[in-house]
């Protein structure tokens, strides 16, 4: 029972919530407010549901926190105790935008995901889905989505999982990207391909060649 | 006359130096010591040329700079005059090894490429090359190298010619990747890369999609 939890100000077209459920994966939808989760489940429809984050939490197996940089910190330390054991999938960027455009923010502990790993100690804790456009996953006019999702941890049981959930949308594939040390890189680079999409006009993502 | 500088330490692979030369780019070899330089060219054939670091960085208009992280200020602090009004491509990724695999080392200024802007600050700094095959580069039994190369720099016409040098070498695509501030997580990802080819058993490169 694969779920995830995003606060309200998350943006919209960053979930996979819609194509996991289309591959026929139970999704749980997470918000501060139950009402709002359960709204934004039913128009998704395919058997999603809504609850408040901490149900979520607690329910699913595997978390996808998707929340923007600022509530990062204090949404994961007050799901400590509901994400124990579970396996928890961190995407959050922290990046910041001036008017040169993006870069990335400097993070105490590293990376967004090691601070998830600080909060979470008794959780499984990964990172993936940094690079997803966001446009090409709200559209499902777009059956397939060509690109790879870097997976990163240091848990090789979870990682396959994560590598799996990522298989699991159509076009899309999970490559082991290394361990959680190694996820300030994987996160940043959201910036240059940002920066790649105002050059280009374009929804950026990457593929791992000769893999 | 685009040129390189290499320090004796360099691996070999790395360099696209053959690969410039088959495209009818003019190559300089740079080394150290000048009857080294002029050996390695010799063995490369189609009319490259070597010459001391000095004379190279002189003599050319584009400077590939591909020297181990340990060397690189030092090198750059060398050749500030010979590098003046040049354009200089930083491919160098500061990377530390322990019994855990690869890592990226903090560097001071933000990145080597940030480095070198500082070190050469009547140069034209851009930075690219850094997730190249070494393996698939050295071999030219491969035709094609299908990989992206990004590109990062403040200067767009120096950005643009160095794209082009990417585009000269069949196969490979130079896409512009963002402000130099940005030059990190791209020199970082060499660490991903490396656990991904340890992983994977692979020469790993990427692509950018949808551009």
């Amino acid at each position: 029972m694969p779920g995830w939890t995003r606060s309200a100000g998350v943006r919209e077209g960053r979930r996979p919530a819609p194509r996991w459920a289309k591959a026929g994966i139970k999704v749980i939808i997470g918000s501060r407010s139950a009402e709002r989760a359960e709204t934004a489940a039913a128009e998704l429809g395919d058997g999603v549901t809504g609850m408040d984050n901490q149900d979520t939490a607690a329910m699913a197996d595997v978390v996808l926190v998707a929340v923007p940089w600022e509530g990062h910190s204090e949404l994961l330390a007050s799901l400590r105790d509901q994400l124990a054991g579970k396996i928890v999938i961190d995407c959050v960027n922290p990046l910041g935008f001036d008017k040169q455009g993006p870069f990335a923010l400097p993070v105490e502990e590293g990376s967004a995901a090691q601070q998830a790993e600080k909060l979470l100690p008794e959780s499984r804790v990964t990172a993936a889905f940094h690079h997803v456009s966001a446009v090409h996953l709200a559209d499902l006019s777009i059956p397939e989505l060509h690109t790879d999702v870097l997976v990163l941890g240091d848990d090789r049981e979870a990682t396959d999982l994560v590598r799996a959930l990522a298989d699991a949308v159509p076009g899309m594939r999970g490559v082991y990207g290394g361990r959680l040390r190694n996820a300030h890189q994987v996160e940043a680079l959201t910036a240059n391909l940002i920066a790649i999409n105002r050059r280009y006009k374009a929804h950026a993502g990457i593929r791992i060649t000769d893999v």
